[in-house]
């Protein structure tokens, strides 16, 4: 889909492509905080504060209110996101300095920006999951000055016809609530590939472009398309051959949807596609779709986050035997602990560091607690006792051969499988001699890119960097794959860059086995595998290789696979 | 120098060596603070709290003094740091939380801990250049306490007789006025290659290992040696033949006394051995010397730092103009400003990052303001004119090939020679790519092995894997060598690495050309250069490469070239 004249727009924007699709409709844009004027020198008389405070008080509970209404009216990560930020909207951090501020006479609008505003700067000090919590602050400021000026409240507007959504960033408050078929495709000006909107886009299955530099060009009203596979948004396309675009995208999606598997080129060569699972629901509901054969990247940090203490053997135990039966035979593969940087544990004391995601994470955490991963492994082992199943475990983070020899040690000793996770550069680097130390190997895409770049992957101002397309992350990937093959090893994927269609034909064609991602981008993937034959992918992946930019491996990779 | 057999020494502990040379002598360390007990009930009666304020202030004030007295008696770096920690022992920030808390009846010792206990852990949480001062912190309130309880000053003995000093780590006040005729050798338990202490050692000439995990099994009083280029200590070694050992190493170090270079191997291929300056003062006391031929890093942050707005074109036009001259008609390597991360200036607004090392820092800062980056190029343009030097001028932190070229443009545009740092490991992945746009790179090996191994370099749990001797870094600097020899490009070093005498052969071997460090460095490396052949380095580089440990390389690297 898409194609090279943009469909007659009048003004084309780009930006880095996150979900595949083509959608054709009204801009939309979300209402900022409203505008007014803080005029530092007005004052509440004094006779008038106690009045101000209680305006200010119902103001910030109306706005409460609605977030756990809308909590409520939700399931899943969506409910919890709301719940979060109605907590955050009744936490006495922020009420308490308004509060002050308005008992000395402040105004309650600028009050409610002050407080925010102090809190949103120590969160952003505080950096990993705090600084992530900003953006939801800031929702809150908004809403609670919109009802203190009797003004409609801010947010994503609920349009009535499908529409595209541009932002420069999207709230998780924002998103959780978004109506597919009213909100059509998402653009945003900042974020990378791993952003919460690219996340949010996924799991809605609507195309997403985000990090547009130029994206305040597409102004709200317009007529606009989002191609979320090039990574480009116009406005103005020719209606004729745009509504034709769409419509042949559409089909596309058909296949998408009744796509069954399993993995393979138009040719024959297979591949596994297989799925992303953090607990027994999630195994089983990836299970229930039928599209994957098996689990690519069991992510076991949902049994230990929030947690004062290490969850016990048996209590784990418990966990992965709910996801080895869900897949009961399939292949699952098993991710230790990858705590650390923005996953901190409350059990583990672990040092305030200046660069958290070069620190003590992953399997580094043995340094100062080698007793979880042990407890870890033999949970592991007993939950495969008694089935058919013989789980494949990896570490993360490993970074030399020693690491994966001393791991792989301890795995075989419990009769598992031992592989380790590709994403710290020395270990794509030196594959060939980790790989002998193991049974295989899985690449973390999002971390591998953001080492490999030295651009942190959860800065927007770097998005451009932390693109798996980049050539060198895709060089490094290249050299995995043919460590893999001269040793017959199976070399997985288990980033972002799996669910990307036209990227998982490239890693094919770099020799890579398996492809792991959210269930829901599987059956893309797959459709777009099976249109192509195993020599387009080779092709393509030495075009994408030798590129000088990610545009250029894009569209090398393109002009190859269709 | 050193022997496999360890001088017959009963006890021997393993770590990172960093500065060559062999000592041997008594062990000393340093005294901690002195044990008290806090009686967390215990409050001094409401009479006797201004006597106790009193006893605290005096205290204080004489701590504050003596860093004072010896700021005066010292000279450049060393007497900077020390009025550094005079000026913070004088902060009001902790002595006023001090002072509040013995109002309210603490005792002067138990306040000066929770005080400087306070501020230390908000700095450790800012990160970046504040948490570095939080050694200074705990020694300024270990001397108060001391004071306070009448109790020796702690800190490093001043032994009588040449001494072996072996810590956890150093704080720079410690360090500042070390005596390299009483204390001849450094051991610590943590920091790495590029820490503190490391970098003393070297500007003292004096043995060093650090991240050494067992060296509390070195006691104070015992008689040991340190071996500081296989990174060995050892207690009760065989007096004669330490002693002849030691002899032979003197030889050496007198070897290199006398060394002038130029820098070439055993059969005469030529290296350049460059200087690292900072400034006119120290690029004529590189010339000055004698042993470099001519500036292979010329760090420009220095008229950037501490300062409220930008530099003029003229300031900057004469600080680059020093540098020139002091090499007039030498090669001069000039690298733009490389701000950022643990160097933020105070005149760019740049956002709190999480992880600042992979953050908006180096060439990125054109991302906010790229007229900064070009008045720097005019400036250096300008310095040139009228001298014989032709300036070479390189970015930090390029990690693509579009940023290279795009940098290229300007450098030439300006009649200067353009080169790129690799110290992003997509640049070495891409160094073919990358040395087709640019005339030569220099690879800044401290940050390339940070982002290669994915550890922080200034985190001490990670020493041991923040090592340039890791092979997966040798692997890439080997494609860097290589793609500079096929375009017959110069390839400089200009880490660390670059003043280790062994790795610094290994260096020549993968194909590096020059090798630029502190010019105190450069006649060690030179007398070791000299005493090998080309087909040695080659043959101990490629040795190293296929190592699968840091330790298997040095030895595999030392089995070479002796």
């Amino acid at each position: 889909m898409g194609s090279a004249e943009n469909f007659g727009a009048s003004r084309v924007v780009h930006g880095t492509p996150v979900v595949q699709g083509l959608a054709y409709g009204p801009v939309i844009r979300p209402a900022g905080m409203p505008e007014f004027d803080i005029d530092a020198a007005a004052t509440v008389a004094p006779d008038d504060r106690e009045a101000e405070q209680e305006k200010f008080s119902a103001a910030a509970t109306t706005v409460a209110d609605r977030f756990s209404a809308r909590a409520s009216a939700s399931t899943g990560s969506s409910a919890e996101v709301l719940a979060a930020t109605a907590s955050l909207a009744k936490d006495r951090a922020w009420l308490g300095t308004a509060g002050k501020l308005i008992a000395d006479g402040t105004p309650a609008a600028a009050a409610t920006v002050e407080a925010i505003d102090q809190i949103a700067a120590m969160f952003t000090k505080l950096g990993g999951l705090m600084a992530e919590r900003v953006t939801d602050l800031k929702d809150i400021r908004d809403r609670v000055v919109a009802e203190l000026l009797g003004m409609p409240e801010p947010g994503i507007p609920n349009p009535d016809e499908p529409s595209i959504l541009c932002a420069d960033d999207l709230a998780p408050a924002d998103t959780a609530g978004l109506d597919p078929a009213r909100v059509i495709a998402l653009a945003t000006r900042l974020g990378g590939p791993s952003s919460h909107t690219a996340i949010i886009a996924r799991q809605l299955g609507i195309p997403c472009v985000v990090a547009i530099a130029d994206l305040n060009d597409i102004p709200a009203g317009a007529t606009a398309f989002v191609d979320g596979e090039r990574g480009v948004v116009g406005i103005d396309p020719d209606p004729k051959t745009i509504t034709s675009a769409v419509a042949e995208a559409g089909r596309v999606a058909e296949a998408a949807a009744s796509w069954r598997g399993p993995g393979q080129t138009a040719d024959g060569h297979r591949v596994l596609i297989l799925a992303n699972v953090a607990d027994g629901p999630s195994a089983r509901a990836a299970a229930e779709r039928g599209v994957c054969e098996g689990v690519g990247l069991f992510r076991t940090e949902l049994a230990f986050l929030d947690r004062s203490d290490e969850p016990s053997v048996a209590e784990q135990t418990d966990l992965y035997r709910s996801v080895i039966d869900a897949f009961d035979g399939d292949k699952v593969v098993i991710r230790t602990l990858d705590a650390g940087s923005d996953k901190p544990l409350k059990f583990v004391t672990h040092p305030d560091e200046a660069n958290p995601a070069m620190g003590v994470r992953g399997n580094r955490i043995i340094l100062s607690n080698p007793e979880i991963r042990e407890h870890q492994l033999d949970a592991i082992a007993a939950a495969a006792k008694g089935t058919s199943a013989v789980p494949w475990v990896m570490a993360p983070m490993i970074a030399t051969v020693g690491e994966a020899r001393e791991f792989a040690a301890l795995v075989r000793a419990r009769g598992l499988v031992p592989g380790v996770m590709v994403e710290v550069p020395s270990a794509a680097v030196q594959a060939d001699q980790i790989l002998a130390e193991v049974d295989f190997v899985s690449i973390g895409t999002n971390d591998l890119t953001q080492y490999t770049m030295a651009a942190d992957r959860m800065s927007p101002e770097l998005a451009s960097l932390t693109d798996p397309w980049q050539p060198a992350v895709l060089a490094l990937i290249e050299r995995v794959g043919a460590a893999g093959a001269a040793q017959s090893k199976q070399v997985g994927v288990c980033g972002e860059a799996a669910a990307d269609p036209l990227l998982a034909c490239v890693l094919v064609g770099l020799g890579v086995t398996s492809l792991s991602s959210a269930p829901a981008a599987a059956p893309a993937v797959g459709v777009k595998l099976g249109g192509v034959t195993l020599d387009q992918c080779v092709t393509a992946a030495k075009a994408a290789v030798a590129a000088d930019s990610t545009s250029a491996a894009r569209d090398a990779a393109r002009t190859v696979l269709g």
